[in-house]
């Protein structure tokens, strides 16, 4: 018997991406959508690629609406989730791809955003320490940020393994649908086509208390990150290039294979092989994740590149992946591994 | 039991595409992958998007190395598809995603090409008067260009029902993935991108012919065409624009009428809504085509406009159609409908 | 001693471009600059490759921040032009970038615009015939819209000379920049990135009857103009495919030497050798046009392609030149004729 | 008198970037150009941007080609420059961009390089101590890379204060043309657009040695620098990411000021107003570099983030600069500080 899902925020670019890959998802059955401006509007008009959705019509966000299904996908603005899923009850599992409940500390929490803290749930990236065992039948996930997302990839693994002192630099570039679809001055094709440009600059990049939070976690003891994200003159991907200064006695090799035994078991993420280095175009679409490492002796840092698809692994997929784990299905189910390309 | 697949040139973007497309086929098995030049490197170095066959290792394009199999793609330069047929056999079902078997008329094979007439196999355009039955069973098939795909698909119901003058005026704009992987000056990154050209004009492009073939059959008389190519910046999608003067007596509503009637029951074309026009976004990745039709009455002119992918529907995605069609699958089998976007 | 000359709009597209020749014009001094909504606003923030006038504030668009100038340039929404025009009186040259004076016929207007047409200027199109007489010492110019800069420049030596027939058929792909700076949800980046798509199909574009009367005006007899836009991925530029049936007599070398013939003395259009076709990018930021012709014996039809920058040659530069034709400045003061590539 | 200026390189990306600055340049007539594996083509095929100069033939990259100028400038691959240098003899004035007079230190250079150390040269980034006296008169200058350029100019003030500790952390992005127009495959548009890769990580990239040069003696100590390059889907620009730990004491008002006092005076280089940040858009074709600085307080680094076009400051423009130094003119003759935006 299917699982029926319902998609909040079924108009914006991480709405359409979790709609593209549940459509792909033999387990699920796509009940209703919603959106906030959209409501009463045909999918088709706003999510074009969405062939065999078109005729779909947005609801307004209510409970009532959202009621009745196993899984509710909240793809809404942040502040709004407590409140849904309180009233949708525990029996339904949410899957908030928003930031309400990813941040385990309140006062970090207070620092970037200007909403009460509302709590943290199990976090949507099996890949990291532990992480699957908290997915494992919970009724509520929260999807990491992309950014946060390919960094903690990049990362933890060098946390973990104390291979790097605990302060992380990091630059990453966004494609621009990370920015979402409001219509922004800033993010009109001409401005950005054919241009690169930096935001959120000196710490105040609201991922910045994630990432730190999951390195943290890895290293068990603090880590300061340096996180500089860029716009990037292309609609998807992210490519996360994440430094830190090598601990004395690390070498080249233990980097190696502490990565390649980080990941050999991971269905999604992929060491590639030495030499080769990731270009996010070979994750267009994809849930795959491709890094490299690399050693820089003479600056004594090691290097991890991290190619993803912002909004597949970065957030749709992450989130259909750990819903796969919630409902104890296989965690792979869905999920495409190939990109589009070129 | 599966259908086992070789796919000869997997190292290009066609054959690229075939296995992307293959991968998700749920009655493919993929054998042998063939490349000329790389034979022996790993399919990972060469198509990184591809990464659960990252594995694999090309050989050369032998006969006997594509023996075996119950399926052969080929995706060879034109001139070499007849003599690796022939030696494969009859049983064999042989997809050409080249030009060799395309054009039934040697007189316009000969003004466009510089090797022999090879003859011509069941046209694999399913969309088109005829093809389903010429396809169904056969053990050849010749895949349609990427530009008479999407024009053949824009205007034969036009000329199907006498709509329209037989001289058709086409001005398409492809992604740069159509002009292959062969690395050449003017495809260089720095050249494409921020820029829009020309090439091929004044009926010197090899779709010329094809399309003025298809054209002529659904009009059941002589049809010119005045086709211009232009290189567009983007890796992938067909927009082609297509028009002709209207025939006295053709009104708006017989054009829309004749094209919603064409389509009705096609599971990869859609002709959008009245007031939406395609956008090659709305189908990256997928076999889906967009269609829109306008009358233009001051002008007396029919313009009808096709978004397809020119890698999916304009060549894997409607050899792999043909390919289902063939062998008695279900038509939809392995084919995305939906698009990567944004 | 300089001329003074202010910028109505300069926050926009056109009036950044306006702003980019003159601050390189050797003998304009640069006044007032206005914008709407952005009155107050440092030019900075709002253009920042202006560079050396980052410090400039605009004001208001009122009659009084305008006067006191010897050139007016108007780059605002149209049915304002008018009472500017008027209030600022007969001494001051005014340039208008806007529709409002282009179309000479009242009905024409009409049926594209919904407010009262205001009339005729001298055209800012200096190549076309007569046009640099009436320019020569004007007060008014309309400056042509992009896409009929491109067009007209294209197809009306054809039509001076009578090669082809009284029907046109152009499809056009414009740079984003096109569509102006206001955010709309289908110009973002996302959006536009990857993808082409029509618009004002099927003869609803305004360009279209400016179009048709510069062709018209060459042909000495009405022109019918079948007219597709297109949004292309590239910030700016114009590649314009014009076609139109061969008269009877009309040779391949007649096409040619009719174009030879009509560019031959002029300092910003160049009809390319044989065998070379136009490019948008070879025109970045120029005041150049690009053309090549062909002509297609099979299907009977002249086919012209003309690239040009929608802002520089297809807006401002198109200004400034019929500025300086105005003022009796030498034409070619101040406009680039090298683009920035690649 | 007009300074004749011969370009050996003219068909190549840097080569054509010169051209199109010294054309616009009062003081100087273009004299010889030469290239290698196109002598005997006109420019007009191979740049055809450069419209003014169609018509000129390359020649054989020769001694005797280039002499009888003021002025060579060499955009020719590395293990050239010297012998074309000596062979010219002391009284032209030769602008070397290739890299083999950059670096002062012979082991670095064969670190890096596989011919042997030529020696080094005045350094042509005026902005840096001392550099401009060095200029001055000289009759041989070397011209930085564009990395270089870039992260040279965000970092040294930096460094020069004293406000950060000796280990740099560099992530940039380059636009295509930095890696040439010769044709690879992975340079191909439909492999770069949509998509960004790092290249030379983990220290191996060549211009990693010549910005520790630089940054080492603005701090008067050894500098280590972790250099990321990667590849961005624009022809254009880079965008440096430049961050250093902050020293003890180091506050944000000191970084603010220091910066600001660096470049006061500076005809080429602005510091944005506070809360704005560099796009490379806002330089296209521009010898401008625009900059931006932060204090993380909680990273406790300094972030600075430079934007320059790589050909145009980054090469060419910088090269012009240094000449104009060197040849007593105006240093910004010539040299436009508007980018072609948008």
């Amino acid at each position: 018997m299917a699982v029926r899902a319902a998609v909040a925020g079924a108009s914006g670019y991480a709405g359409g991406e979790i709609l593209r890959l549940l459509a792909g998802h033999p387990e699920i059955e796509i009940g209703t959508l919603t959106g906030n401006s959209n409501a009463g509007e045909r999918l088709g008009t706003l999510q074009p690629h969405l062939a065999p959705l078109a005729g779909r019509v947005l609801e307004e966000t209510t409970t009532a609406a959202l009621r009745g299904h196993d899984v509710v996908f909240l793809a809404l603005p942040h502040g709004r989730s407590a409140a849904v899923a309180e009233e949708l009850g525990d029996d339904v599992l949410v899957v908030d791809c928003g930031a309400d409940f990813r941040l385990t500390d309140t006062a970090a929490w207070e620092r970037f955003y200007d909403t009460p803290h509302a709590g943290s749930w199990p976090y949507g990236l099996p890949e990291l320490p532990g992480a699957r065992a908290a997915l494992r039948g919970t009724r509520r996930i929260a999807v990491p940020g992309c950014y946060p997302t390919a960094v903690s990839l990049a990362l933890f693994p060098a946390y973990a393994a104390a291979l790097v002192e605990p302060e992380a630099v990091v630059v990453a570039a966004s494609g621009t649908s990370g920015a979402g679809k409001a219509a922004k001055p800033h993010l009109l094709g001409s401005e950005v086509m054919g241009s690169m440009s930096p935001y959120g600059v000196g710490g105040t990049h609201r991922h910045t208390p994630e990432i730190a939070q999951n390195l943290s976690a890895a290293a068990g003891t603090p880590v300061t990150v340096s996180f500089t994200p860029t716009l990037a003159p292309m609609p998807r991907g992210i490519l996360a290039t994440c430094t830190a200064r090598a601990r004395p006695g690390t070498t080249a090799e233990a980097v190696r294979a502490t990565y390649e035994e980080a990941f050999r078991d991971e269905p999604f993420v992929t060491l590639l092989p030495e030499g080769r280095w990731p270009a996010t175009a070979a994750v267009y679409g994809s849930n795959a994740a491709l890094l490299q490492v690399a050693y820089d002796e003479a600056a004594a840092r090691v290097v991890v590149v991290a190619a993803i698809d912002n909004l597949t692994k970065g957030t749709a997929g992450g989130a259909v992946q750990s819903m796969n784990i919630a409902l104890g299905l296989p965690e792979e189910l869905g999920l495409p591994t190939i990109g589009v390309a070129p």
